[in-house]
């Protein structure tokens, strides 16, 4: 199999073993959960985490003004409720924990079951799911996608602001109210835990709505010139919003050149233009991969200078830029 | 062919476009040449580029604290002297211009006739060529890779010091004499302005050595672990360097997914601590890549306390982390 790893069952912890020695202000605990080595003395703490496979997400994200701790799951695989109790218990400093979980059945069972279990234990624990790919039509079966990035910076922001927890998660699920994604692939991703193809693409076969496992998207068809590709999907985003003012993401799915993220990126704002949007601000860059996918996903959000400032503030992280 | 590109013949411009959208720091000049839109109004100024398809490299390092401006050839192409020309006289402030020239005839050729252009009008120009591909036997004719990247850093932070050209020229010659690098393949890239695969590759082959153009490399074998991927790779450049004290950079080629960069970094740490080798500074990420080629790259450099000062050194460049 053509990947640069010694052998499926150790790809999740070398990998963790290879991110702790890339960031000195990391911590691994349990084997798999990621931890910030200076915990947050005060503050809610934020928790995310999920299969792995998308990386920088979650653990990359690890860092002041982001995320306390991120729970790594195998290669497209929910971690266990232990392993996010074991999350929250070393992030909660006192002040409460917010759960950060992407929209699929095991990842909101097993981090449900977690904060179930920490609150028993008198952790203070809440939680949001983020439902951002309009790739499916029932709006409670949406995945969570490319969005939660933002998700995680605004909150970590918020975090920092020291407001409390139930404000910080009304001021998440407001947020989220306008987050649409959609995603696209001209190359499946090889897993590396299986040996398979994510999906099946024919050499000339593009997949609009492709999920970041390689869920079915909502086309398959010839590949088309990005220009196309990209009105396509922004016609999607815009069955959902009506918004003269948004933010906006083009996010790479890990084989995608960034050469080629550039030119997405032009195609999109000449498309915005002749909408007459303003983009108050722009994010390109791998933000929530597919191992090696090759494609992009396009993430907006109505303007609010809360959440622009969030994205402007500091982060340690070298993976939000 | 399965590239988010609208044509061939505009893949550059488009992706120049972008770039300005993604990077409100930066101008075009003369279609392809990327400036800083603040000039540095004081200390040498830095010119570097080549043929496009390396990105980030090498107009994403444009920017504070590193380069003053990068003359972006079409894919693989060395740009031309009139272009290199335009950013010398767009860069210079009156304190003299340093070239930084991967070792490309095309681009030697093109950096020095332009480097003769400009001295001719009157400017202060010296250059420097690099080359750390120790998978060319011949120091002479030993390709420029990812070690250039951190020859734009140390340069830059050099230049930030106010240091004079010829000292600047000096103190890079000096830090590139152990500087090495060695690459390795296991996918080729795709080449969007030929539609061609920068060279083949069986499904179960490697190919160890290759450069950032798919040029052919050392070994071409079956593909291995990556553990003995990367130590062969290491062996290889202590072939170079008998230092106990090194830089080390991780780059990814560009269709390499950040899990296999932080599993090929587990195995290179190891492979240095049997070998007991302190690393004092670890860089990974794709730095130069070789447009969606899946492969990395392995660069050592001697401890130098001004070169880890420089590497700590804070830049704009969204790319250097």
């Amino acid at each position: 199999m053509k990947k640069l790893m010694n052998d499926r069952e150790s790809f999740l912890t070398d990998m963790i073993d290879g991110l702790k020695l890339r960031d000195e202000a990391i911590d691994i605990i349990e084997e798999t959960v990621v931890v910030r080595r200076d915990k947050k003395q005060s503050g809610v703490a934020l928790v995310s985490g999920g299969g792995s496979g998308h990386e920088p997400a979650h653990a990359g994200y690890v860092a002041e003004g982001m995320l306390d701790a991120a729970v790594c799951g195998e290669v497209f695989t929910s971690p266990t409720p232990d392993k996010v109790l074991a999350a929250i218990k070393a992030a909660d400093n006192g002040d409460g924990v917010l759960l950060i979980i992407k929209n699929y059945s095991g990842d909101v069972m097993n981090f449900e079951m977690a904060q179930e279990m920490a609150q028993a234990e008198g952790h203070q624990v809440s939680s949001v799911v983020v439902r951002d790919d309009v790739a499916i039509d029932n709006e409670e079966q949406r995945r969570g996608v490319a969005g939660t990035v933002i998700v995680h910076k605004y909150a970590g922001y918020l975090s920092d602001q020291n407001l409390p927890l139930d404000e910080i998660v009304e001021k998440v699920e407001g947020m989220m109210e306008s987050l649409y994604s959609i995603g696209m692939a001209i190359a499946p991703c090889l897993v590396p835990t299986t040996g398979e193809y994510g999906f099946d693409l024919d050499e000339d076969e593009m997949e609009i709505g492709v999920g970041i496992h390689g869920e079915k998207g909502i086309y398959r068809e010839k590949s088309e010139t990005v220009d196309k590709i990209v009105d396509r999907m922004l016609e999607e985003l815009f069955k959902h919003t009506d918004s003269s003012r948004l933010i906006v993401m083009v996010n790479g799915m890990g084989g995608t050149p960034e050469s080629e993220l550039s030119i997405a990126t032009k195609y999109v704002m000449e498309n915005l233009a002749s909408r007459n949007i303003a983009v108050s601000k722009l994010l390109v860059g791998d933000y929530m991969t597919a191992l090696d996918m090759q494609g992009f996903s396009l993430t907006v959000l109505d303007e609010d200078q809360d959440v622009l400032d969030s994205l402007e503030a500091k982060t340690r992280s070298k993976y939000f830029k």
